[in-house]
């Protein structure tokens, strides 16, 4: 349609994922994600993604959009053996391809019953229909191969839907067919994860910085991405090597680094636990967690690092008043004094955690997650968080947004964060912190 | 295109969301599963769904297809202040409809700014242009209004891209403007949740029952999804009225549950933690847990459900063989004869905690969650729980695939589970059940 694609060549791709069950709202396709991520690599871009319902019809209209705008199109799903799989039919039709039955394929499908003790029902025989002048994908981890289909200079890709077959099969093709012929550059990502500021903060300290990059040479796209506590600034770069674009993705680091400092915790993929894990490991130090409102949440988060168990050895989670005396020692008058939300009580579970542990830091966690237990004093999403190192004794209260299961997330995020930077000798994050605490001791 | 969709009326839509962050890997279009929600209440299917990035002849050719499909068409994003922004101009360039500026679009943009002590950049002018003869969305919280567009006969609705700026506006359109044209009944759902077998046991026992479902009067539909050892069947129906799907799932649901038995644990979308916590509630009992390898995980989704206060007081994280001593009360001579990881020191980390806590209901969990750690006798993946109530004394050994993650997933799943069953007095599930234990003290 755009006489443009014609003359880029494999810059450009479409995805089109055939089936109904797409299209029902709790499933998602991500076999877009693996594919995309698979044509980055080689630098081509992906212009435009489809999910179709099982209707030959919508499928083919669908397809001849996709090859009238871009020379590679790769489609997933619809291959299976049953009437709804029509992706095979509906590409040859919209191509005026013929299908024939393929002998090896018919074959490897009828061995592959025969392995398992079984004979190929006669449904599974389209499944070894080939359109004339295609070519086979041999597909390791299941019945239906996939297809290259090259013709008027556009290649179309037909891919089986379940994961562990396509992304094999994808990997492949990628590497030994698309990639000699994408002479277009590469595709370098970096993300910058940021803890300890809101995401307006954050938008509006550095969108100067990213609206200038998408207007100079190699311009960088950004895209923010938040989950609670934790925002990420998704970079990527097309250059024309990865060592170019690697270097232009470090310096954009270096200038959002410049604004936002010690708040961005990781700039290599690591998560703020595993952050966390290498600083105590670092120093040789243990952990110990007292949990309330978190739940088990923080203890849970720490223990998900491999190898954490050199530094994790005992996190309790103390639910009630009760509990927080007999397990961890609080003074059950402290609780009466200043309520079991205050920073007192988070100070105290800390240091009770910490000496019957017998290690180097702790942290103490007690807040109200709601939806009931808040007052108007103290409402829900306020946590009181403390932090215990040989070095430094930290309290800070925050409140947090959000319902039950986010002020948990919250809570949980800035508990660690404060650990990492308590580690790195770094200024507390500020926001959701509580510059008058509702029963501050001082501090 | 397909002259049927002239006929078919409001049955069917399409959704198109705008916005070439959207194509980068870590993002998924998320709106859609909302307005595929909204739509479905109201009986309409959704039949195709685009991702297209920020190219104004890209955005036209797909609107194009959509319409000739469908008399239904959402878009999302693309109405913002900046160049990138041109869903407005696409749609109206494709329609023949010329864009006015409209002053009582503009008169509230300006306020909204105004509102917070802002004088309104010249940039965010163009979100008060207008198609003539489209209709303005109110948005309450954003400054890029919606557009409804009727033309020759198709309904064209135009929606800002944040989900906070969407779910109201369209969901005011739904009740408003769709449901009275809307007379295709009523699309209803059911999911049924099952614990204790693997996905393939499951579609193996069900797949005959759920395709028939396809072929009778009332066809349907059926998605299986798997998360660690939770497989979820969802099941939807297009009715004529509500209480006709609901009875037709409710008929599969009787059929579903005749052949896997106390495997469903939920019918009514709730979570494992919060059927096992009402179960505690009903009898009046109070739960400890002790973990090992799930590092809090359990207790973590315990405490995820409202209320939980009520029967959750306490829970220890022992990570090392000293902690499983001086916290909870396991002889070391025990994990010495037996290993940590046994039958009989899970036993003992359960009665250590539930008399320690003062509870009725206990658990202990101790595993090898990987990725090293491993023997040839007991595997990465080997998981030992014991669950004791005021009744009973049940302890199983596990072997769970997967890494890390999973590992620690799988076995807080089954421990739940384990929970769940107990106190209904149901038979253990036997997915992942070593049937001879590595060292089983013959229960």
């Amino acid at each position: 349609m755009t006489d443009t694609a014609a003359t880029i060549g494999l810059c450009w791709a479409e995805i089109i994922a055939v089936g109904s069950e797409l299209l029902v709202p709790p499933r998602l396709d991500t076999n877009s994600l693996f594919i995309t991520g698979c044509l980055n690599e080689l630098g081509i871009e992906v212009r435009a993604k489809t999910v179709v319902g099982d209707r030959r019809d919508d499928v083919a209209v669908v397809l001849r959009g996709a090859l009238d705008r871009v020379h590679l199109v790769v489609m997933c799903g619809g291959l299976g053996p049953t009437d709804d799989d029509l992706t095979r039919d509906a590409a040859a039709g919209l191509l005026g391809m013929r299908l024939v039955e393929d002998e090896l394929v018919l074959d490897r499908i009828r061995q592959r019953f025969a392995s398992r003790g079984m004979r190929m029902p006669e449904t599974n025989r389209r499944q070894a229909l080939v359109p004339v002048g295609a070519e086979v994908l041999p597909n390791q981890n299941g019945t239906a191969p996939g297809l290259w289909i090259e013709r008027d200079g556009r290649i179309l890709i037909l891919l089986p839907g379940p994961p562990d077959e396509l992304e094999p099969m994808f990997a492949q093709v990628a590497a030994e067919r698309l990639a000699p012929r994408a002479g277009g550059g590469k595709i370098c990502r970096k993300v910058l994860r940021i803890c300890g500021r809101t995401e307006s903060e954050v938008e509006e300290l550095v969108f100067a910085t990213y609206s200038r990059w998408t207007r100079e040479a190699l311009p960088i796209a950004t895209t923010v991405l938040t989950a609670s506590a934790q925002i990420e600034l998704h970079l990527s770069v097309h250059a024309a090597t990865e060592a170019i674009g690697l270097a232009r993705l470090d310096d954009a680091r270096r200038q959002v680094a410049a604004i936002v400092g010690a708040d961005i915790f990781s700039v290599d993929g690591r998560a703020l636990e595993q952050v966390v894990g290498d600083a105590l490991r670092q120093r040789g130090w243990r952990i110990a967690v007292a949990e309330s409102c978190t739940g088990g949440l923080i203890s849970s988060r720490l223990t998900d690092v491999a190898g954490s168990s050199d530094y994790v050895l005992v996190n309790a989670v103390c639910y009630n008043n009760e509990a927080k005396t007999t397990w961890l020692g609080v003074p059950a008058e402290l609780i009466h004094a200043f309520g079991a939300v205050s920073e007192e009580v988070a100070t105290a579970m800390a240091d009770g955690v910490r000496e019957r542990a017998g290690v180097e830091v702790s942290v103490g966690v007690t807040g109200i997650a709601g939806p009931t237990g808040g007052s108007e004093r103290k409402p829900v999403g306020t946590v009181a968080i403390a932090v215990i190192t040989p070095d430094a004794r930290i309290v800070r209260t925050f409140r947090f947004p959000g319902g039950r299961l986010r002020v948990k997330q919250f809570a949980a995020q800035m508990a660690l964060d404060m650990v990492r930077r308590v580690l790195s000798d770094a200024e507390i994050g500020g926001a959701f912190v509580l510059r008058r605490a509702p029963e501050s001791f001082g501090s």
